[in-house]
């Protein structure tokens, strides 16, 4: 996806929030907001939303020196994520054999919700409800089902994870896709902290390391920034691009994810919360709506 | 009131609204932004936020060549406005009599929600109820009433006006402030365009020069930005200056003229509804409150 003109008051935003989030005292704040000023009249055109988010993102970072200023909210999303989990089980297991890949998938697209980018304010488990009894807006479970079906034993599932906490929900996932089709995923979360994207570290404190291979994308910045989708060049590494490159079916979780790859024609399968305006706008679905769109 | 980081993020957006409203193409819209990026890292510090505001929408109205964005907004605000005026009346008269002049000035904080700024939407009547029913948070009505009572038949009551339509509820006002006080208004509108704010044409469209006297204060800028406010100089001219300078009671409408005036220490009461978070922080009142506050 393009980066929109409206997507500039957002960077902005996004950047104290980030600076406070980080503790930054009020120079410091200002001297963020002059930075990123300065960043945004520069950026030239072509960049995905996330790659200039990156570069927000680190400008906070290295005027407070703090490598990672979402730590407490990531750990606290990922403790409220845990304490759901048995919930979440409960919900699948109490969902008829048919059902039950189709609940998980909607429990994956509620801790979509678990993003500290667009919209800081919710209540998770209101938010479990409204996903479960919500029509997806964009429906391609049935391609989904069929591509799984479709991998051999050797084969395997690349999940492009999100954020810290909704980890919890993939695991739900993960555990029924495996009961289903005995699949194998690899989990790949971000090389290092931005905004509240789960790492390697937050992955293992959700368990994902049982269900899944963990495995990170070499880059400290949101979503999936691969070569041929910058014109400022990969932030995942060579490895990560080589793995996403032979893999077979894709699913990718979140806006960010969405940003980067929407325009791959891949035949990614991304699956989120529409919490953006500009986004739901792009993918032609009402805010606030749930997708599992192949694109 | 001195300007926030967090009111940073909103320039940017308004300008983007304000390039809309103007009709811009994409490019122009682009220009505006490159614009309003270099004015908004090279601010001086100590300006108030209509102070840049101001600079924002003059650039909108340079790249754009239209010297009036929202004059169709304005003029549809008037004549919403204008058609409930028989029903703000009946509110009035059907008040009693010690009722009337609150009534007269919850109508006029009602209309202050005529503001395409901060807030694009809003149902008109609804507001009105709202305002009627709600208890203003701060509440300087007694030493407004001593106020008015005080001036002598030569003084008028200085009127600070804000957007256009907003003006009727005022006329509803002044209408009421003539009759229980016989009282002489000077309505002071903006010099020319800027934002949705309203000038001598949007003045006496809604009738305001039946029952005031218009004047403007010589700025195409909002608020009320005077020498002793701003470092960067007075937009209002001296003559105007004059006139405020010598006003034994001022009351002025909305937040823009807030934001120009708060630190003055002048007694002037302020007359509005707090739509932008920041504003209601500095004032110390709940977002979405109605108020009357003389500081």
């Amino acid at each position: 996806m393009k980066t929109y003109l409206d997507c500039y008051p957002c960077f902005v935003r996004q950047a104290l929030e980030a600076a406070r989030y980080a503790g930054a005292s009020d120079r410091q704040q200002r001297q963020v907001l002059n930075q990123v000023l300065d960043l945004l009249r520069q950026t030239e055109d072509g960049l995905t939303p996330p790659e200039i988010g990156d570069r927000v993102h680190r400008v906070v970072r290295s005027i407070t020196g703090i490598a990672d200023p979402y730590r407490a909210e990531k750990d606290q999303s990922t403790r409220e994520a845990l304490a759901l989990y048995p919930r979440l089980k409960a919900l699948v297991s109490g969902s008829s054999a048919n059902k039950a890949l189709d609940t998980a998938l909607r429990l994956s697209i509620a801790g979509n919700i678990i993003d500290l980018g667009p919209a800081p304010q919710y209540d998770l488990w209101t938010v479990v409800e409204r996903v479960l009894a919500q029509p997806l807006t964009i429906d391609d479970r049935d391609a989904l089902k069929n591509a799984l079906a479709s991998l051999s034993p050797e084969e395997s599932l690349l999940f492009l994870a999100d954020n810290a906490g909704e980890t919890v929900f993939d695991r739900v996932l993960i555990e029924t896709l495996n009961e289903i089709y005995g699949l194998r995923v690899t989990y790949a979360v971000k090389g290092g902290p931005s905004l509240n994207d789960a790492t390697v570290e937050d992955a293992r404190a959700a368990g994902l390391h049982k269900v899944a291979t963990v495995i990170d994308n070499g880059a400290d910045a949101p979503g999936t920034i691969l070569a041929h989708s910058a014109q400022a060049g990969a932030r995942c590494s060579p490895a990560f691009s080589r793995v996403f490159d032979a893999a077979p079916v894709i699913l990718a979780k979140g806006q960010a994810n969405y940003e980067c790859l929407s325009d791959l024609e891949r035949g990614v399968f991304f699956l989120l919360q529409s919490k953006c305006p500009i986004i739901a706008r792009d993918l032609g679905v009402p805010l606030g709506s749930s997708t599992l769109a192949q694109l």
